[in-house]
Order: structure tokens, then sequence, then C-alpha cells
């Protein structure tokens, strides 16, 4: 059998599973997203889905935990070329920039509260709670609501939530989960944070 | 000491930390980013940065390797509202589709024209090569013009690479290296891709 034989032969296999796997899934629903991991793309990755929804010309919704101080290019965009997009950010910048724990909690609470009112609306087809998973690591939001608040929402809106950790019971709750790894990254080898890429 | 303290102590050492890193981390120039894995993610954050890029009103080209038979959110949103994107896709679909390995590998390189294109011109601040790993998997186009390719582009042009695999010459040629592995997929419990979250 020549290359481009055995190439068809194994092409037609690989479709066949493809659309047999495509045939099981015959649930329709939102799904929740979980990225998370040390490497670099969760908060492109959740804009890329902004995207991707509105290309549908869905209603999309973005709560930025921790973000804020600094403008990144992703919020510039929403903010002047998306105004159907309602986007709410918490504003304190890292917690080790504030180094004030209750105020961090107090912002965080806050912050929450433009999430549960998004995840209890039908509206919202979309979603985004930016870098979340840190509110539970830091243990400035309890854990019971927020999973309460991710698992009842409406069985038609999407949720992706990003940041690294999170914990088990975020990583249970959640439909799809994709560990982003570092394998390498520029910045180790002293090449700065850019602009359009980094942030 | 009380729980504030502590967290005030250990947030300042964690600052110094990081200050420290960025003050180290100083040459300017564009970066090579490469998303990989089998995790749902990659494409996403591609576009993610494109609306990155765009924020700060760069200029962005966009060159989709297999992707272009069915429409999805983002090429949808992107050619609806982002005319000053240039986007050009392949537009033969998987290889498992179509069992055609001479007609692939002649889309492959007539596509792959179009990102030589891109990676010559400085004009453009951001090139998206959205799975072209696959074409380097598949043996379609010459790793090392591929390499060179990436390489050679001009200094201040950033370039994201997206797909499973692509090997170790890649992976070196690459200044950053996203591993994004599938923990789990809510495809695996029968739910059905998701328009505005899948494509």
């Amino acid at each position: 059998m020549d290359k481009n034989t055995r190439h068809k032969n194994a092409m037609e296999k690989q479709k066949a599973a493809v659309d047999d796997s495509i045939a099981k899934a015959d649930v329709e629903r939102g799904v929740a997203v979980l990225l998370t991991g040390d490497g670099k793309g969760k908060t492109s990755s959740a804009f890329g889905m902004v995207i991707r929804a509105l290309g549908y010309h869905q209603t999309v919704g973005i709560v930025q935990f921790i973000k804020g101080v600094q403008a990144s290019g992703e919020e510039i965009f929403v903010k002047e070329q998306l105004s159907g997009v309602a986007l709410y950010q918490m504003g304190t910048g890292f917690t080790w920039d504030t180094q004030d724990r209750e105020a961090d909690i107090a912002a965080a609470i806050r912050t929450w509260e433009h999430a549960t009112t998004m995840l209890s609306d039908p509206n919202y087809d979309l979603v985004v709670l930016d870098e979340l998973t840190y509110m539970l690591a830091f243990d400035y939001l309890p854990e019971a609501d927020v999973i309460t608040a991710l698992t009842q929402r409406p069985e038609n809106q999407s949720v992706v939530v990003t940041g690294r950790g999170g914990g088990q019971a975020l990583r249970e709750a959640m439909d799809t989960v994709s560990e982003v790894k570092e394998i390498k990254h520029a910045y180790r080898a002293g090449i700065r944070a850019r602009l359009g890429v980094d942030y």
C-alpha cells in the first residue's frame, strides 16, 4: 500500500471514531469550564471564548477578580469596542500589591455579588469569572457558596473560571477542566512581558 | 502574629520576588508563543491574544490551518466585526474528513504562503498560526522552513502557534510554551460541544 492510501485508511478510521464520539455526546446544556495551571494562556483563552460567543451574538458577562489596576489589552478592547458586554473588575490588583487582607476580602465579596447576579440571570449565555480561583485559595470567599452558585446557574448558561489552583471541589463541579502547564516562559529568558501578548 | 499580619508579611515577600523578576526581564522584543497539548483552550487563547493586541490598536494577522469548513464563533466575529484583521483559512477541514493526502499537502503549502508573507512583514505586530502543528505532524510542510520563517520574523513581531504536538524543534524555537492538558472534558460525560464555548 502506498503512503497516500495508508493515509486514507488511517483517516477513515479516525473519522469513524470522531463521528462515533460526537453521536454519543447528545446532552444539550451550558458547560462549566475551568482553565487552571501555572502556564500562560488562561485569561486569554477565556477572552477567546467571549469572542466566540459574541460571534453568535450571545450575551456575555465578565467579572475579573484581582485584575484592574493596570489596564490590559483585552480590557481596553472590551470597554472601547464591546459595549454590549457587562464587565466588572475588582480593581484592587494582586494581593501581593495590596498586602491588606481585610480590604481584599471586602473587595472580593463586593465583586462576588456581581458574579452571583450574572450566575442567576438566564439572559447571560456566557459568564467569565477571571482569576476567581485565587479568592478560594486565599479563603476570601466561602467555597461552598461559590460551588453552589456555579452549579445552580441557569441550564443554558456556560461559565468559564480561570486561575491557578482552586481546589478539588471546584474541579469536581466543572464539566471541562484544562490545566495549562508552563513548559517554558519568555520571562525566564529575560524577555520583558509583551504588550498585546502578555497583557 | 495574627492572620492579617502574617498575610501582610507573606505578601511583602511575594511582592519583592515578583518585582525582582520583573526588573531582571529587560529584553524588549516580540515573543513566540506555542500553545500545545490535548486540552481545551488553545485556539481560544490565541484569539484572546488577538483581542489583547487589538486593545492597543496593533496590527494582527491570522492564518488558520485545517479550520474553515464549519464556521466558528471567533471566525464569524473576526469577519463581521474586525475588518482590520487579516484572516486566511485553509478551508479544507480536518484531515480525517478530507482523507486525501495530496490535496491536503497542496492546501497546506498554499496556506503556508500566506503565513510567510505575514511573518516577513514588520507591519504585523501579532501573527496567529492556528493549528499549524498538525501540518508538521503530518509532514505536510517542511519543518526546517517553518522554523526558519518563525525565528527570522521581524524583531518586534510576536507570533502564536497552536495545536497538539509539533515536535521538539518547534518547542525549542519558541520563547513561551504552554501545554494545555485535558483533566476532564464535558464531551466525555456525553455533553454536546457548545456553541459559543467549544466552537
